[in-house]
């Protein structure tokens, strides 16, 4: 029987949003999340699965995002993703066949690579589209990490029973 | 003759807005609403249709947007839309079926189930289109919850009539 | 020969905007407008013809806009576009003829058909659409008023000449 | 042998945007960059061609967008682009071949006319893309200044190396 997926990874810009960096006078550059991708985060922790995000941007906006969704696990200004996986990697001592990642452009090729479960969203640069396993039917920031996530749990046949769990809280 | 609708309630992000959370530094995240949606609120008001907003975020923003539009009934943070639903339905002593809803996520599934006029945008997940009574042609934040609106008014053939008296008082 | 236009009016939300109203926390709802409507504006000024700019609304960020655009008539807060644009034609000594009006709503009706020259946007309603003599080829807010403008200018063989001034002195 | 590109010059509004200004209270308009065109300014500096940006605007949240990606060349204000070009061609002791250029509008049309290699969006007035030799398969505001930054380098052959060596460096 196939691993079952431990981690999922993800990039921010252009994946968690549609790549938009809102300059603003006085502040950071801000950035468009979208509460479709709230669901996807919740439904992998309900399955044990931890959810983690890289990002080679530093912009603290991204720290409120992964507050409101009650994730704990945010590295920023990462130079080299691969690297700053492997390390996470090996603290849980998981195999990379029970890692997943979606990211969207050259700096997260060799990760993607890595991974047992790699994805992209279908506005990335054509060189990113050709070396990924999944490539979301929506574009980023549309929603794009939930249709990551409910992609890996049907895969594991979870995602039915997940989505009914939620309703019956609701 | 089937009864008339009596309240609207409404889901906001993914209806009201594109699903969109813009993440500024010091401040809540902002959300984009469309200046169509308040010609649906005052169509529905003027033809004594109550008009109610349930969220399950907790942004101050929304009682921003709420205030504008002259919407006194808004309840936010909900975890369970129907329980709070049928507390305003009893409240009012109004039948399921004089009801109507409007929603896009696993959270609003009971609900949309539970109403007698039931809506979606085109957007939504795909497991939601399927258990409502009409999708409207427009995405979410594009005038979504006035095209539902004028919907449910053409249903009893109301929306003629209140353009015209809208257009006459212009 | 076709009286020229002497006035052009327009309205601003869904036609300079995408309708998009963005609630910010602590200021007025934000709204985008399109560096190419400032062309046609620019152009419209070079041809003599005055632009003001009438809405519903009385957000003040309008007026930012009108300023940098060196817009000096504009109305915000109107109830009323008919009755305002009608004080604005006797006061120039204008025919309804030598005005035109771009709209997108059921407020817009009664001025639209008053005009001689009348515009709308593709997603405009569409009993709004049915009643207008000129839909732009773009979007409220992706340069809709400088398509109208641009149209209107061609109508009297002014564009071309116009262009290639701008273009001269740039 | 064709001469190699030494500078490339860009316009702001339209091509690193959607040409949408975001007017917010007490602050200058915001402008939406995108986070892909970073890497069209990192892939062409690494092959010693500096980047420089030209924009009729004076909003000083596109110096800060410059400073962000390592932009020293930025002229904003401008008047008349073809005259600020020249001034830099000659400082630099450059043919207009070893130049290039994208921009949307009217005011580019004499720059765009004069370099060596030109470029503009599919979103961009007909007139303006009639009279330049590239236009970028994405809009403005979606990478289409990366889009040019690869047509550029893949025009010399330099593209996939370039990848190659940021690929390897993440």
């Amino acid at each position: 029987m196939i691993p079952r997926i431990r981690l999922v990874l993800t990039d921010i810009d252009g994946v968690w949003t549609d790549g938009g960096l809102y300059y603003i006078q006085d502040v950071q550059p801000a950035k468009k999340f979208h509460t479709y991708d709230s669901f996807g985060v919740l439904a992998l922790q309900m399955n044990g699965i931890e959810v983690g995000l890289l990002s080679g941007d530093d912009n603290p906006v991204m720290l409120s995002r992964a507050e409101r969704l009650k994730i704990g696990l945010i590295r920023t200004g990462v130079r080299n993703k691969l690297a700053i996986a492997d390390e996470l990697r090996l603290e849980r001592g998981l195999m990379w066949s029970e890692i997943a990642y979606i990211g969207d452009d050259v700096m997260d090729l060799n990760l993607l690579k890595a991974v047992g479960w790699s994805g992209t969203v279908p506005n990335a640069p054509q060189y990113v589209q050709e070396e990924v396993g999944f490539v979301t039917p929506v574009r980023g920031g549309e929603g794009a990490f939930r249709s990551f996530a409910e992609y890996l749990l049907d895969a594991f046949d979870l995602l039915d029973d997940t989505i009914a769990q939620i309703r019956k809280n609701s």
